[in-house]
């Protein structure tokens, strides 16, 4: 980390502010500028709070050199790690389909949709339970009865099982599911990133909507300093200022993820846009961008026809999808 | 809520989405014309899924007509609400500083600071105990220990206490807290929101770093669903591409949300701008813009005197500012 | 156009409005709700201030049924464009790879990059004599000479060259020049798009900073509604919060724009990310999206191997780039 | 300036680095550290291309100590300025209300606006004559015309007048104009600047939609650096994806600009916010935050009584803001 101070800084206020520098176990180094003074501090500043130090009185800037995440950093563990999700693997290679309902509604729908998505090569079935709602009068999730659902598409389809956890008061209800899904909603809510962080389950950390790729990175370390080093991080679209699609998908942040990090990258563009017919184009995309995995909302409901339009494919468009993703990634192998 | 139909859209697919809204209750008024087809929904719409009508293959666009909240909208409860906070009213005129150090870090700290605010005029103390922090490493606050520190820093001085609430578990600890505050991160963590609705303590939510007002609104709605009234909102920046700050305080969202909702409405611009420089022509702004009040960070600790620089105030700071404040109001009124 | 007027509308301010609108040649639909009344305005409303008419204080918003520019819309022109620039196709099944240096800065330079690049399969050579530079004081492009230096690599390799208009004045001197490029900055320099709205040379129109993708179509009219119809859309990332890269790139761009537009669309991953790594992963990302075209940095210049790790890729990396970009299109097709 | 290299440098590519900045006039302080090697620039670094630099493949990061901009900044003029703009003054403890329609439409509506703002108080009469227009096929503005009767206006109110220049080719006509404004749009026309600049005309420089502040203070640096120093700063809001407000102003800008130059800054809280409710709370918090000016929409045309709810203000309602800044202005002296 480097500190520089303000051309007026008196060598007493510097004297002051090294002595408590190196109270914190750091080695400082001093460059004397003509115009400015650098302080290089070496050893462990993950501890050191950058704005705390850069609002001080005489600090022009502060620069971290290295980064403040050590678990899940590359450099660190520079091999990329695999992660077994039930019958699946994600990473290093090994690339998954995760497909399903956005909610589960019924026995009916959720075995049907599991059915169709394994036929087209899905690896992990997703749907969701317990589901985080912008208004308290829309409808919450079938709650533990939509886990039971699951589990029995599990027992159906032999599919691995991925929903989303939202209070850790559930957690031992979900002892059994194959990968927890942390809602970007919640990819700060750094209690339950702890939890999930005590488990041994694979955990799928979906990126806040304003979130920057290093508090996303700061967030999979949570979990890991807890302990769970099963860590899938998944692309779900940011907030920016254009409206014509819900979020922006930053397909960038896949190579940089893979530069940074050694966790699997998954690409979700069912919730990035909003918009079926933008959910294929961007899927294939995000497997020539390098993808670890893609996530696509299915439904297979006859009775709600009128949604086809909707983020969700018919299983016929995600088993054309999942077959053009196969041959862009045999294109780029 | 309203509807349109693309141009190209057949009478039975029509007929169909017509009824299917009729199932849910709503009254659909049609109006035909040259290029598209109108849908009008009346009844309740706070439970249609917006985006779900919006991404149907026949519906080019849709837009609510009245807003998703019902209970924190001002259409439905025209008087200003008015906050009790201990000894403090926050609403409907009543206006209030929130002053304190950032973290509780001892006895003689909380206790010096709340003595001096209070002298300032400081109506309510804040003051964190368990902290949110970006980094895992990173010091968690004082926890339970924090809170009894409050609690004996409000004895000594008879202001009421406020410290932020993220683990719902700890709900218990909070019994006698006087305001509990939801921080940004937890704005739309939707189960916290419904237990401290369950509550009848004040609360303060701030807005997400990237939320709406209108999601900011729905989250208010979420506690006041449970039956908790008392919500004061609180603007603390918003993220954006500047970086001249370390968040961009949106001051438009103040008469907005007095156009909107009853809720009073507080301004955070220490944690917004994350420069002392900037806290108090911030302060005086939000309060010339019609604040209800206003939260400030101060310090009051001689062996930090290095700290003077940070979003933190010296109580004598403090004091200028809050006497400014003052002036403005009455110049105002 | 949809008009919602607010509830407490009275019958003669409604009728004063729909007078001022049938003033404006728009036949007005009135339908009453028991809540709102929504008008419907039929007939030419791309002339309507849409601002204005939902800042009015008896309107609570206002919705556009139909997109606000024509000639660049699909609905009235549904055939792909197809855009000859001289030698090259882009556009309706014509793909193209534009390349070449951020700057012409020597003969030796532009000649020994454009040949490489041809060999690679470039089928366009692009780069600056005019450049736009945030700072005044940084050097500015060589201007005329460097105009001078494209047609001598034009010469030399066959290849068509496009190169950046800034100044309207300096029309003149890009009368030879086969695709004329519209920065980023100067998307909205409506007088500017209006003078090359008047010749006939293919306008490569990049996207602003922070344009919307209908503000960027807007833009695209102005030039064709002066008669020019060669129009390329150059998505080149736009500014959010994210300060991994230097934008975040909008890949959702290309199919959205191809539904709505008939113009051809080109990426330009290396303004996007800044940043070398990125530029093949986001350039295979981008064919893979569908785009009919994709614009990159190549530099040759070994007194400069220093600058190896720039946004700019070596020929060898860029010959590389086109052979997996070219797989990835066999693949999608 | 700093360079960071990464922790695999070799000697040899370090000092192939140093001697390329060596050859820039610059001197280069080697720190060696542990992990990494820092080097300071010292000497002119704004020809330095910071992007060019931080994307070397040795180089980890780069930073600047000092701005990049000098004529502006306050380090090197630390009076503020004060312009004269005819008969009034900005900057320095002189503060103007600048005010008038969006378009100069005719004699008698810009006559009776001009009188009656100077009447309230007004210094300054604004209009637009020249209008920037995201369609082609919506109002231009009445050119020359509309330069005519500004200039009737001034003869008959005694005010100077105000209004935008879009194209470079017009600023002949502007010769007699009071203070020429240069639109968001057009803040990074760097040859429309460069124009301006050589003028000795005062320039209202409005902020970029998405621009930060640094590259704001750039822009005004472009004008300065071709010799004119009557520079203007104005905020008009900034891009974010709040949807409330038409854009979000930046309040924090005042006192951030008033540290970082020697400039005055005005605040246009009519086009920020879009809406004629929030003008007056949002002009009053300018003002407070300690704006030199404030710009504001007034109309005044009877015929058009419809349009009250715009982000225009009738000339009483203006009136009222007027006396309102007046008093916060007294009150925070």
């Amino acid at each position: 980390m480097i500190a520089v101070l303000k051309s007026g800084t008196t060598p007493a206020q510097r004297d002051h502010l090294v002595a408590w520098l190196r109270r914190m176990n750091l080695d400082v180094h001093i460059s004397e500028g003509a115009e400015v003074t650098v302080l290089g501090l070496i050893g462990d500043t993950s501890r050191v709070d950058m704005e705390l130090l850069g609002s001080l009185e005489i600090v022009q800037s502060v620069k971290r050199v290295s980064e403040p995440y050590k678990q899940v950093n590359r450099k660190f563990h520079p091999m990329d790690s695999v992660i077994d999700i039930g019958s699946a693997k994600i990473g290093g290679g090994h690339f998954a389909m995760i497909a399903g309902p956005c909610s589960v509604e019924s026995e009916d729908q959720i075995i049907g949709v599991a059915m169709a998505v394994r036929e087209a090569g899905a690896k992990i079935l997703r749907g969701g339970a317990y589901k985080p709602r912008t208004s308290p009068y829309a409808f919450q999730g079938l709650g533990s009865q939509g886990l039971e659902l699951l589990r029995a598409a599990r027992k159906a389809t032999g599919l691995p099982i991925c929903t989303e956890l939202m209070d850790l008061r559930h957690l031992d209800e979900f002892h059994d599911i194959d990968m927890i899904q942390i809602g970007a909603r919640n990819m700060q809510n750094f209690d339950l990133l702890k939890e999930v962080g005590k488990t041994d389950k694979p955990i799928l950390l979906k990126r806040g909507l304003s979130s920057t790729i290093q508090e996303w990175l700061m967030s999979a370390e949570y979990i890991m300093s807890e302990g769970n080093e099963k860590i899938i991080l998944c692309e779900r679209g940011i907030r920016t200022y254009e409206t014509a699609t819900r979020n922006t998908l930053d397909l960038s942040c896949v190579p940089i993820l893979h530069e940074l990090s050694h966790l699997p990258v998954v690409v979700d563009p069912s919730h990035a846009t909003g918009k079926a017919k933008l959910v294929a184009p961007m899927a294939v995309a995000a497997a020539a961008a390098g993808a670890d995995g893609i996530m696509i909302e299915v439904h297979n409901d006859p009775a709600h026809a009128l949604c086809d339009g909707a983020q969700s494919l018919t299983p016929d468009k995600f088993a054309d999808l999942a077959s053009r993703v196969e041959i862009v990634r045999e294109a780029i192998r």
